[in-house]
């Protein structure tokens, strides 16, 4: 045996995967496949298995009652045990184009599927991935194409008095020191969501460069802002240590994230080659991001063009907890008035806001206000979000 | 309840985790947990689980015979069940400070801490992560001190005729526009390692980060290469798929990674704000990155004042694979006629290339080359690796 074929060999053994790492370890088994007839295979090898499930948003749903309503649960295929220890599931139909979330469930212990790398954390959920190309779904694939960069950027934020985190997506091409200037979109999370989620399961770098390289959209800056404003940064990035992300409500939507958004805006400017005018800079949202964007967009109705509200929760906030709360009437007549170039609304049919979403468009309608509106299938689920992202992004600058 | 309230509630309430997504799921524990006297507890909720296991690097070791030899194995802690199917386990005594990976065993199945949300991949292994600090470890912890930016990367590849990705560091206070102008210390991976490794369990942006705002280390620009010349990027930021990575033999250590090096640092040297001269630059690499370090080094001998070999594969170069790996005897001669500031050696005492590296420092020896050398506890793992880091970027520049 050579000395390059015991290396390799010793890699590929694995035998101890914490004490030889970056070792090459576990059986080597695919899961997912899609294959050619478009249903999916998903493989687990588990012996000492008497049950082995596959829960995930690839299977048809199913309800649920709670005391909040009736939500959309997803449904649970049932793996077969074959040789060895070897599990095996098939969907009974093509699974069509989309990126998905699932996890295994081991004789009712929820898990991963520890063939499939693609892991994705969701505030404190964490899923399996996996992409069936075609359609829509192939915005949100890497492709072959010229890809932008995206950096983990830390600014200093006046009202907190420390370094925030947020994610900068800049074009392929982009020239720190070039002559060209380019638009800005600010893309914002929900709640416990973080500066990390539009460009993991949002998929919003590989949406840009798809995008852009077909000429779908004009190349553009996007920042992607942590929203929650006693987070520095994402959990794990914390100084404030490691643990479990804990929803604190206390800290979301009480006004402070949505008034240190033009320092932000001017920090973008000052460190960017951007056009740093209100005509080209546009700001999105989902959930409480969407939220945010509107009363970004009503305090500040001089910085932002464009303005898309995605599942937005728009009817929860309380005008004691904030003056940006405060006389909305106002702030909507201002802002119209200032003939913005576009508020595009998207929701979905089940999503639990749709109610809030209809009343504000009922406001909208009444008082004469133009938006763009689009309704699609489905819940308050990143799907949607993503749909809505590659809707409005053809619609900037 | 108040919309805000209900809001909030549904969020919590994580009835349908797929399906309405970006939401709030599972139990709230927490886990593990870093106690006062020391000791790390660890909890699971698995109510149908007859036997709870963990293990990870943080436990003793125990020896484990395999045709390629012995090894250390992580040993096995115990879960006790309480109530309510919670279980949990406390290790015996305090555990040291340092950065550990675990997993945990349900009725024999691998799964992960699903209540730990810091989950790292490395190569095709997914493990979770905790720290525990005090020591060198408060160096790979995210601390409240300026934070350089982590930028993904594509740059063109002539060689390979596509664009490639890598990771750039650049320090807090980098202006791409102003006049300071920094060194640069490409880091590079192991064998089904990638772009991604040294920041992720590599720890290096926050040892980066920490060393510079305690002047430890000087202010520099840092580079992480893929050093897989048949991958574009890491597994899951491909164009050719999202499938498991696999280690492919044939195109590692073949000589065109190490041909394309002067490209990548002309790139960076051009788009970036560099002292671009060998003086101020410097390459060091772990395993298969410390063979790489090495031939680069030799075959390039004006690029780099400094090379830190960590763990490094040094003996298994074949010379008929690539005129790189050829006449190693007059390439050292050359490499040290130009009186490089570092060449550094470090490794574990059972590392499994121990030897190799013996006989690399016995050839050094015998010829009178200079070389700086530690030989730590251990074997081929991350652990090592950070401390080489720590040791080897306060000697540069």
């Amino acid at each position: 045996m050579t000395r390059l074929a015991l290396f390799v060999a010793v890699l590929l053994s694995g035998t101890a995967c914490f004490a030889q790492q970056a070792l090459w370890g576990g059986a080597q088994i695919e899961s997912p496949v899609i294959n050619d007839n478009g249903t999916v295979t998903f493989r687990c090898v588990a012996p000492k298995a008497v049950k082995v499930q596959v829960t995930g948003d690839f299977l048809p749903t199913r309800k649920v009652q709670t005391e909040w309503g009736e939500f959309d649960a997803p449904g649970v295929g049932e793996f077969t045990e074959g040789k060895n220890g070897l599990w095996e599931y098939t969907t009974p139909e093509a699974v069509a184009p989309e990126l998905y979330l699932y996890n295994l469930i081991i004789d009712g212990n929820q898990t991963l599927d520890f063939n499939n790398m693609w892991i994705n954390r969701d505030v404190s959920t964490i899923n399996n991935m996996f992409l069936v190309p075609g359609g829509r779904s192939d915005y949100y694939a890497v492709r072959n194409v010229p890809h932008g960069t995206v950096s983990k950027v830390w600014y200093p934020c006046t009202l907190t008095k420390n370094n925030r985190r947020m994610t900068v997506y800049t074009p392929a091409g982009y020239n720190p020191t070039g002559k060209t200037r380019y638009p800005v979109v600010y893309i914002l999370h929900g709640a416990g969501g973080d500066e990390d989620a539009w460009v993991t399961e949002g998929r919003a770098s590989q949406i840009l460069d798809n995008m852009i390289a077909e000429g779908r959209c004009k190349p553009m800056i996007a920042v992607f802002t942590n929203g929650n404003i006693s987070q520095e940064a994402a959990p794990l990035e914390n100084s404030t240590g490691y643990v479990r992300p804990v929803f604190r409500q206390e800290k979301q939507m009480e006004g402070s994230f949505e008034e240190t958004f033009p320092e932000i805006v001017k920090y973008i400017d000052s460190h960017y080659k951007t056009l740093a005018n209100k005509k080209n800079r546009a700001i999105c949202g989902l959930s409480m991001g969407g939220f945010h964007t509107m009363y970004i967009s009503l305090n500040y109705p001089d910085l932002f063009n464009y303005s898309g509200m995605f599942s937005a929760a728009v009817g929860v906030s309380d005008p004691k907890i904030s003056p940006l709360y405060q006389d909305v009437d106002a702030k909507l007549a201002t802002y119209f008035s200032k003939k913005p170039a576009l508020l595009w609304i998207g929701i979905g049919k089940t999503d639990f806001l749709y109610n809030q979403n209809e009343e504000l468009r009922a406001k909208l309608d009444a008082a004469g206000y133009p938006y763009t509106y689009l309704e699609t299938d489905g819940g308050h689920i990143w799907k949607n979000w993503r749909i809505y992202l590659t809707e409005f992004l053809p619609k900037l600058f």
